[in-house]
């Protein structure tokens, strides 16, 4: 390292520039001052790092099949639709939406999101309620930075999705986590939330639809999941990405399931909606007793979006459109949750059949399957890291191993391919398990 | 605060329900736990901080001119191509840009890129060495937050974008400002530089072309500034966010003025291409002497991108296009450099010939001129927040008082105006200053 004096020295010399000009080949290289940021260093990517060990070991004589990234639209049967991705290319050609947005968006997208994310029972939602973000991943990152009092914690379910764990890390919240239980449909284990939280918890985060469970909970669970944070004092932040993704059971959202407890909501056009790449993202903050403005939420969240200014003016300018041209149950948006059910209800009943595999809970919505390793069953046992591997290896099918979600023993399984695709996968991973079974 | 004891209790209670039920109206309302953020509620914007003790008070039968923000598509003579309009067009209607990109960017976008900032003089750039960014904002972020290691210290010009300033404390780095001499052209103080540096500085950042000040740096100068950086070990950060916005002497990058410095620098779609709405910046990795890969910093950088997921696909997508369409010197980019240099040529023109004003040194480029407020000519003498606030009161003319740049005693005006705005602006100035000269 070079010190104050010696730069001192050096830039002194300067006065005689022969020393040490650049044409001087036995000048010593410089030794550059980089050392890196501990946060942006700290950065860890759960999935990257399991898969890592597995990636690129498929069979080169069979095609790839991934049922492994969380992405509707690898197959063509999922779009957005036609007035979607018109409502955008008018928004490029209008000549209108060249220019910077206000931070927290655009007051007519914001105005249209309130609309449809207004919740009976609540104050009605209105524009400055809603804040425009770059996806879900920026919507979450805002949240949790918001809530981050120096040595908070945050309630995480487990399973659950790994970016609130890297949101956390970053952000520098400790991390505690909640069981949702696969005996139980993947409900959350209510007593975990009461004896996890002390002084330091900020808040509970809440996933559903769920990832990786594709489970959508009852009303009635969700109520007193939403009891017990109101009882604790816990704000939520309401992760409903999968919002009206949701086939067997209806979508029930947090802020409508309980109007007492102050909700940040993130959702965005990437699932639902079928364009994670537009990445268009927003927080709906459903406040109750004035406990987020009282607390200074809304002006943090504003603080946060003045930093990254938003998400692209022409895809803002086109969601109002987008939002009242492919409403709930509209033809589009039923095609869509068909196309879903029908590769859902395939995952479940080729799984079913097969040894060694069992569907822990049946997904009800977002585009995720659980399936348990059955103990003593395969050669694998339930080595759910080994058994991604050597699925991958041998059968050139790509699922991520339950420990990217911090669930040891499963594997996901995203159906979000149409049910030809499926059935090649699941009669490879049929095969695949009966010559892994124990004889 | 709840205790953690009187959370035990409260859950304990649960087992009586009626004792604590929602329908209980004598339940005291719940204290919630929310506490913000230290790094978000610090989150400090300069220029609204000064801006909020004269927004809103124009003078109500003047028609606002604003001269005050940094959008150069506020005006209709500056707008994107049609052939970069068409390309975002052709993008979003081809169905193929929906889904999740690479963290670090789209790879046909990278290399577009790599191939437009590749260097003379410098290893040929790579799709590798290009990371995408949500504007050049995030780009800013990133490249501060990579080498943000604990106690460093970053150099910044003064006057300067307060958004550095913003960056830096977010991401806690503390921040040591080198002057821009407005007597020689705001030229950089080479010796402030030196004397700045300790162990703990992780990085010099240059601005060229400058905002606020409407410079291009000679290519002498600069070689000057990145030789005192190359002496002092400093790897630099290059906010080129103006690259090729400059009429009246030709923009060198800090890439090209010397090969030796290992270089971040940053870009966007927002000025030079005039669509600061579609949010779509890079870094490019100009590295030297293999010290940014030595200390890990693309890794850190692609971390980074991977919390943020990158920019609007479709966006990307029509990155290839935009930089082939529009090269520097076609017609579309003559005309947008003949527009800004006109209305320049009209701000120093004017300025030049109203009392108390002072053009400290014409802008050669960007969209920004200083000027300098003369003491004791005005009433206002030289207090630059006094002058802005007036000039909006009585003319309903906003521009930006210096010290929004840390430039006490300037203002800075936009001229991405027309003629014609700009004319009607400079009119209204110069009867305020003839009607607050000193007797």
């Amino acid at each position: 390292m070079v010190t104050l004096a010696s730069t001192i020295t050096i830039v002194e010399t300067k006065a005689n520039p022969k020393k040490r000009s650049l044409e001087d080949g036995n000048q010593p290289a410089p030794k550059w001052r980089i050392r890196l940021g501990d946060r942006a260093k700290g950065i860890r990517n759960p999935i990257r790092e399991i898969m890592d060990t597995i990636a690129g070991k498929e069979n080169p004589s069979k095609t790839l099949v991934s049922l492994a990234q969380g992405d509707p639209t690898c197959y063509p049967h999922l779009r957005p639709s036609v007035e979607m991705v018109s409502a955008v290319s008018h928004a490029v050609n209008s000549g209108q939406n060249n220019g910077y947005q206000p931070s927290q968006g655009n007051a007519r997208c914001r105005t249209a999101v309130a609309a449809f994310f207004n919740t009976p029972g609540r104050p009605t939602l209105q524009a400055k309620d809603v804040f425009m973000t770059l996806g879900c991943s920026e919507a979450l990152s805002h949240c949790i930075a918001a809530l981050a009092a120096p040595g908070s914690n945050l309630l995480l379910p487990r399973p659950g999705f790994p970016l609130y764990q890297v949101l956390c890390d970053y952000h520098g919240v400790e991390v505690r986590y909640y069981d949702l239980l696969p005996d139980k449909g993947w409900q959350c284990n209510i007593g975990d939330i009461a004896k996890l939280v002390d002084d330091n918890t900020c808040g509970l985060l809440i996933n559903n639809p769920s990832n990786p469970c594709g489970t959508v909970f009852p009303r009635e669970h969700l109520a007193e999941v939403l009891n017990a944070a109101a009882e604790l004092g816990l704000p939520v932040i309401a992760d409903e990405v999968y919002a009206g993704m949701s086939f067997s059971r209806p979508f029930v959202s947090c802020a409508e399931a309980s109007p007492r407890v102050p909700i940040l909501s993130v959702c965005a056009l990437s699932k639902r909606w079928l364009a994670p790449g537009w990445r268009i993202g927003w927080i709906t903050v459903h406040d109750a007793d004035g406990a987020f403005a009282d607390a200074g939420v809304p002006e943090t969240l504003l603080k946060l979006c003045q930093v990254s200014l938003g998400p692209s003016a022409p895809l803002q300018a086109a969601v109002p459109e987008i939002l009242t041209s492919a409403p709930n149950g509209c033809p589009w948006h039923t095609r869509v949750l068909e196309a879903l059910e029908a590769s859902a209800k395939c995952c479940v009943q080729r799984c079913k059949a097969i040894p060694g595999l069992e569907v822990a809970a049946e997904p009800e919505g977002s585009m995720y399957l659980m399936v348990r390793l059955q103990p003593g069953v395969l050669d694998i046992n339930t080595d759910d890291v080994r058994f991604a591997g050597k699925l991958l290896e041998e059968e050139s099918v790509a699922v991520l191993p339950g420990q990217c979600f911090c669930a040891p023993g499963f594997f996901r399984v995203v159906f979000a391919a149409p049910v030809e695709v499926l059935d090649e996968a699941w009669d490879r991973i049929e095969v695949f398990c009966r010559r892994h079974a124990v004889k």
